[in-house]
């Protein structure tokens, strides 16, 4: 079986390219990060995650002054309802991605992976710069030159299966694949429980994927009862 | 005056580097990260360059996973002497130029700067793949589309003023500078007081640098009196 690293934030997005990763035959390496993020109960549902896939699982601890001024990191900025107006929001974490990124090749180098799959979309998105096609072409390109694998021929592939998919088509595929989406977290302001606002741009693009795929939403929402 | 993030690890290249960015009128911002390195004490020489300098300075603890397997990380790998066969050496460590310029990315997003500035050479080095001019020129390609600032079109540009530098040359640009290089620590194998081995890689590109520039050394070597 070939290693994979997979980022993995305990999200929709994320478990479904998981669960595709470990339905292609990867034996998959889930890596998550604590940068303090506002929603960090999201780490507490990947780690279930994991754990029912039997996936081995690392999170990261990453200093957090690298990301300071975002609403997802800075508790003094607050995170707003769902705008739809085209600008990059105030949730944007400067280079997260590449971060993310950049950390998983090393880990990959290091299982003498060649595979990192990352389940960004450029469909049904808040607008961050650095979940577009582009943006992974240029790290995929970086990625080539930067480490002794690239250079001595077994370099790292970046896959972003999800790209394309629109939340809808990206829902359809995990229950294909038999996700359970009620243990997944989306929300930017979900509680302790891991219960979800119903309202920020990550809890509207969600719950229009599953109204669009016309699949019950086994999302718990703050507020409403099981 | 314009801010930029100097990555800064108290040794040679990376003094000079930041010697010369401030020479050029950067407010610099100087970052140097404790990724469990062998010879951490390099982060000691750069609390005191950073302090002699007058230059803000922060030290970022990474997570040694995304490390391990290096000579310059791992205890069980020995730090060989130098070898000059052309090859990758075992103090190679994963990714690890892209990870402390991703973080640097997003660092420098948070204090709106747009200038990165990295002491790396490609002349007098190791052979490390992260150390190329294409790497670098990918790199920048990255940059470009992976951030909010850059896609509002106020980039950020990765100076890399030493790449086509030789040790030498290096060392006499940083002497009319003003660097004093016995505070600077290179050697993959200092003691706990900075002393240096004089036999690893990073010691023979050095030494070979000031018997080039026809300059004193003045580095301090394990069992030698000052």
């Amino acid at each position: 079986m070939k290693a994979a690293v997979v980022l993995f934030s305990g999200g929709l997005d994320s478990t479904t390219c998981l669960a595709l990763a470990k339905a292609e035959g990867f034996a998959c390496h889930a890596l998550s990060f604590n940068y303090s993020q506002r929603h960090n109960v999201e780490l507490e549902a990947a780690k279930k995650i994991a754990a029912k896939l039997d996936i081995p699982h690392k999170i990261i601890q990453l200093p957090v002054e690298a990301f300071s001024g975002s609403a997802l990191t800075d508790k003094t900025v607050e995170v707003p309802e769902y705008q739809g107006d085209g600008k990059i929001p105030v949730t944007y974490v400067p280079a997260r991605n590449t971060i993310f990124l950049s950390i998983a090749l090393g880990w990959a180098e290091v299982l003498s992976a060649q595979d990192i799959f990352i389940g960004s979309s450029f469909v049904d998105y808040s607008g961050y710069p650095d979940c577009r096609p582009e943006y992974f072409t240029a790290f995929q390109a970086l990625a080539n030159l930067a480490t002794k694998a690239g250079v001595e021929g077994n370099g790292c592939t970046i896959h972003t299966p999800l790209i394309y998919l629109s939340k809808a088509e990206t829902i359809r595929l995990g229950v294909r694949l038999g996700v359970d989406y009620s243990m997944t977290v989306s929300c930017y302001r979900a509680d302790s429980a891991g219960a979800a606002c119903g309202k920020c741009d990550s809890c509207h693009l969600r719950k229009k994927g599953f109204q669009e795929a016309a699949l019950a939403d086994p999302t718990q929402y703050q507020g409403s009862s099981r």
